[in-house]
């Protein structure tokens, strides 16, 4: 038995200790260090943004993102946005808390993102913006989503959590949305522990994104003509996260080493794996995933048991966001199936993708997987 | 003229930069380090309360408190919650935001914290919660507090974010909340640039704590039954912190020492100045605050303005609530009036404490502000 396999371990061989010895001997911890400002600023022109406001993390990100475009745009209470039901639950939460609906649309069978022919389907009058998110290291296909929006007039959010330095047609994911959000947390291709970031082109809106994660407090401090949040981030989890972008080409390469790996030594497998390329750009393996054909008798969940037996953790799939009880009680559920996102679910989980993976680790996972899914 | 002295700079001569060396070398940056963990033993501990959990911030650990004890005690929706006008706007809009209602008491003319005389005239039936805030650094008159909780069964919500090791008649801040709440801000006692803590002695309010700011995960992940949020702090903000609780007691003195000697090198002015002992405590000077007399026909704001110009910074008192254009917009304001804070706004204001200033720095300021005062 090989010693315990995480689904992810971070590599911190960069500046990170460094710039961590400059936060103490400057005396800089807080969210006015030059590290929180160096991360906006590279991070963003990474992203071909103009501009970014760092966060705690990527759920607050979003947080801001729906309450700032409401606040600039002057949407209603029970304005609707559309958001896929594949999904972590943060864009829907952060809809609810800012009084605006989410709307779910269905994964597609191949990229697990967004369907997007099921788009225009859900639009009413009340819809004001569609949120991307590119699933498990894969772009979301942005053209036809661009284009729908611009029929109907809709903003673009875009949660590009999972796509750190991913291109779609040769353009940076995070640069498609009216506000685009990232998060930092530990096991991200850039991570600062936990943190986030928001990114905009319009200095409007990330002048609000600032003035709503502080508090919004005004000049004349402690008078306040709005409610805000505390969601600014360290100087400490900047200064890790500015080492980690050095370095982001080399973690996007490893990560597509392993995804490569893993596509060979899995291909005989009965299941559908992350999707390697579609024509607009080839997969970053965020995570690696694997959704068990619907003919094998084993659900994710009894797979994923046999392979911690043998020391190898996993992670299940994104349960559906019309599925999920709260949002049920919430009253805010329709009837429309959703039957993708459903099965990915049931029969889908991600497998390690450490960065320090070795070629016999990765030989010894799927030769676990093989034993259960083929013998 | 002096270099610029700011209102606050913080000393990292300990731990820190080993600690942190140590999250980088041991490849541990997020919420499950063991720095967050100790962190949270070691300060729940100090304060005399069984358990603690860490938080990305003072106000999110508010947040998390009214959240918490609303859904632990099943409070209704618009139940009221008493918390002292004189205060940072963080545990009103806790309330907002979970749909609780605040109702703000005045300050005392000594100390600036609540005044204790004046809490039951806004006690109702729908009264849940009284939030003690120990303003500046000298604690609330504690226990005519929890008598008036007790006749009218109320719980208390301690907010000892200016507060950290201070003690009331030897019992330390924090240990008297049913909940309590702490900030781990850059200019805090113990510091981790941006932080905060819950703590509880109650094992079901940290774990619903727990389960709230980590967005209400169950065991089967990705399935929700509450909406939560991501308020989790980083392996490396809990390791400056932890560095910074070990020389908290060096801190407090170092604080002692500035406030005394500002006492006795303001002691002519026309001002009232932070109050130096009540019976039950004596003040640790988390900032050193300097109300100016009414018959001085100068502002707050006019003073600070000619420190500025001497290259002092200061900072103004806090706005109160019951003013707020904010919560005058929620409808959520009364006709109650309360003098005291609003006097300390107009003519109060806090002058720099940095755990570096020398005694002729502290010369400078005093000789300044007494120029503008006096002369």
């Amino acid at each position: 038995m090989t010693e315990f396999i995480p689904v992810f371990q971070p590599v911190l061989d960069g500046n990170e200790k460094k710039y961590l010895t400059e936060c103490i001997e400057t005396g800089w911890l807080g969210s006015n260090g030059r590290f929180v400002k160096k991360l906006e600023k590279e991070f963003s022109q990474y992203c071909s943004q103009k501009y970014g406001s760092c966060t705690t993390n990527g759920s607050s990100a979003l947080d801001l993102a729906l309450r700032v475009m409401k606040y600039t745009y002057k949407w209603e209470d029970n304005s609707e946005i559309i958001i896929p039901s594949f999904n972590i639950i943060s864009a829907a939460q952060s809809c609810i808390y800012n009084n605006l609906k989410p709307v779910f649309v269905d994964a597609e069978e191949t990229t697990w993102n967004i369907d997007t022919t099921k788009i225009e389907e859900v639009i009413t009058k009340k819809t004001k913006a569609i949120v991307i998110v590119h699933i498990y290291g894969l772009p979301s296909d942005v053209s036809p989503i661009l284009e729908i929006a611009n029929k109907y007039n809709l903003k673009i959010i875009e949660d590009a959590a999972q796509a750190h330095g991913q291109t779609y047609n040769g353009k940076k994911c995070g640069s498609f949305g009216d506000i685009a959000t990232f998060s930092f947390f530990t096991n991200k291709h850039v991570s600062s522990g936990e943190g986030g970031m928001v990114l905009s082109s319009s200095e409007e809106i990330i002048n609000n994104v600032n003035y709503f994660k502080n508090l919004c407090f005004t000049k004349e401090k402690f008078i306040h003509n709005d409610l805000g949040w505390n969601m600014r981030m360290s100087n400490l989890q900047a200064a890790v996260a500015c080492a980690q972008l050095e370095k982001i080409e080399n973690t996007i390469n490893k990560k597509k080493e392993i995804g490569s790996k893993y596509h060979q030594l899995l291909k005989e497998i009965p299941a559908k794996l992350s999707c390697e390329r579609m024509p607009y750009a080839e997969n970053h393996y965020w995570v690696f995933g694997i959704v068990i054909n619907e003919d094998v008798k084993l659900s994710a969940k009894q797979v994923r048991e046999k392979l911690l037996e043998e020391n190898i953790e996993t992670r299940p799939f994104f349960y559906p966001m019309h599925k999920q009880p709260v949002l049920e009680r919430l009253g805010i559920l329709d009837k429309i199936k959703r039957p993708v996102s459903e099965k990915l679910y049931v029969k889908g989980f991600y497998i390690p993708t450490g960065l320090n993976l070795t070629d016999s680790k990765l030989e010894y996972i799927s030769e676990k997987i093989k034993k259960i899914l083929m013998y």
